[in-house]
């Protein structure tokens, strides 16, 4: 019996949802830490990530099942971002968002680029660690200024509505600079591309929820099932926002604002 | 550009978000259909599974992501089912809920043993075939009775409760027939081990869910972050199932039962 309970306990130790339960409990034990010494909890998180993950102790690796939960995470995330998030107040800090976003990204690219062709480093060098700098995760930031209790406060919209800008610039950046390198000199042709398809994703997107989304759903709210509804409609525009070769999570934190703006 | 968006149009059909969108629109219609001809919505969402599944258009089939998604969603299902339950509701109806588990695991098991050997199958077939079918799915059963808004019902009480006899006991006839099979003997010594096993698992739950755990949450409660806990409290209770070779949505509904008595 001992023998079976043995073996039954290393085949129990290799299911994914053991590595699930380790995660859970290793990432609250961090936040817990975390705040106690007055520090956000998500630091803490992606402290005992780094630690517990690839980079250190290489306790837990890349697996499907813990991609699609660390993907399906991120598009909860945002789309949570999204339904707290008041269009209205988005959009009336739209100018300071816009004016941060581009500095933003214009800084942090500018100074990689200086520093890396004054160290020696190429033209198309520079172009990769400026557009590697330039970037920002919204997905941590809409969790730290959750956490701070201020995402819906006019600097969390702000900041939000910068780093959706900063996204999109640093990806047209990155997307130029990675077309340079495949083509093997830079190429202002994929940037023109790429702003036209990030475009018609915002056209398309705007056009959906504020004239289509809105229609569906008076003819849905005859029903109960509204939440599952208002995932697949998450899903659709993160599924959008990847075909138009933008990062999924705006998509989910696009369709938060338009189910946010339905039920309100 | 064209060859382009055709490409990224392939690569994006093959994230496994895709296929989640796809499953969750496919699910979700069939489930509105089957309520609009007066079906239980679960009816039509299984049948959608069975037809885009492997068994018919096999459409999705497995992947490690579907699989680790199936198993939360079944493991979150149990662990809700028990959160609705009232303990004390559920022992009230115990005498009942055995009686009928055990009879709806003997009847079923004693007909298809006798059913497949007067067809002039072997003992061991019989106790295969027997096993096989005397067994129930508390999962579907816990959705059904959402549904129907009477799982929080007395009836609702008595077939949750005596599913869970139910699958203990097809559990334990299963058990001894695999071992029976690998040995080539029919052996009862599988059956009191499992048994004991079974038993084991309920004592140290009901051990830990009534005397640890409410002395631990008490330490708890000065934090705020009480549904990461409890979700940890039911991942424990499924791996700890698991370790006792008894299925894991029985510890998730367990711990479903605990967690609820403590915030009650």
């Amino acid at each position: 019996m001992l023998v079976q309970l043995t073996e039954n306990v290393l085949r129990v130790l290799n299911l994914p949802i053991v590595s699930i339960l380790f995660l859970l409990v290793v990432v609250w034990i961090a936040g817990e830490l975390s705040k106690r010494i007055g520090l956000p909890p998500v630091l803490g998180e992606l402290v005992a990530g780094l630690i517990i993950g690839p980079p250190i102790l290489n306790m837990v690796t890349y697996t499907e099942g813990l991609d699609i939960l660390a993907k399906l995470g991120m598009f909860f995330l945002m789309f949570y971002a999204g339904l707290e998030t008041d269009p209205k107040k988005l959009f009336k800090v739209s100018r300071s968002a816009i004016f941060i976003g581009i500095l933003g990204t214009v800084v942090p690219f500018a100074l990689g680029m200086v520093v890396v062709i004054g160290l020696g480093g190429t033209f198309l060098q520079g172009l990769f660690i400026g557009a590697a700098i330039s970037g920002t995760s919204m997905v941590t930031k809409s969790r730290i200024l959750y956490d701070l209790k201020i995402l819906k406060k006019r600097i969390g919209y702000t900041i939000m509505g910068s780093a959706m800008v900063d996204n999109m610039l640093s990806f047209i950046i990155l997307s130029v600079a990675i077309k340079s390198v495949i083509i093997g000199e830079f190429t202002l042709f994929e940037g023109i591309i790429t702003l036209a398809e990030t475009s018609v994703f915002f056209l398309v997107s705007i056009f959906i929820g504020y004239k289509l989304y809105p229609r569906i759903t008076k003819y849905m709210r005859q029903t109960t099932r509204g939440f599952t509804f208002a995932i697949i409609v998450g899903l659709f525009f993160a599924f959008f926002a990847e075909i138009m070769r933008i990062h999924f999570v705006i998509g989910a934190y696009l369709a938060g604002l338009m189910v946010s703006e339905e039920i309100a």
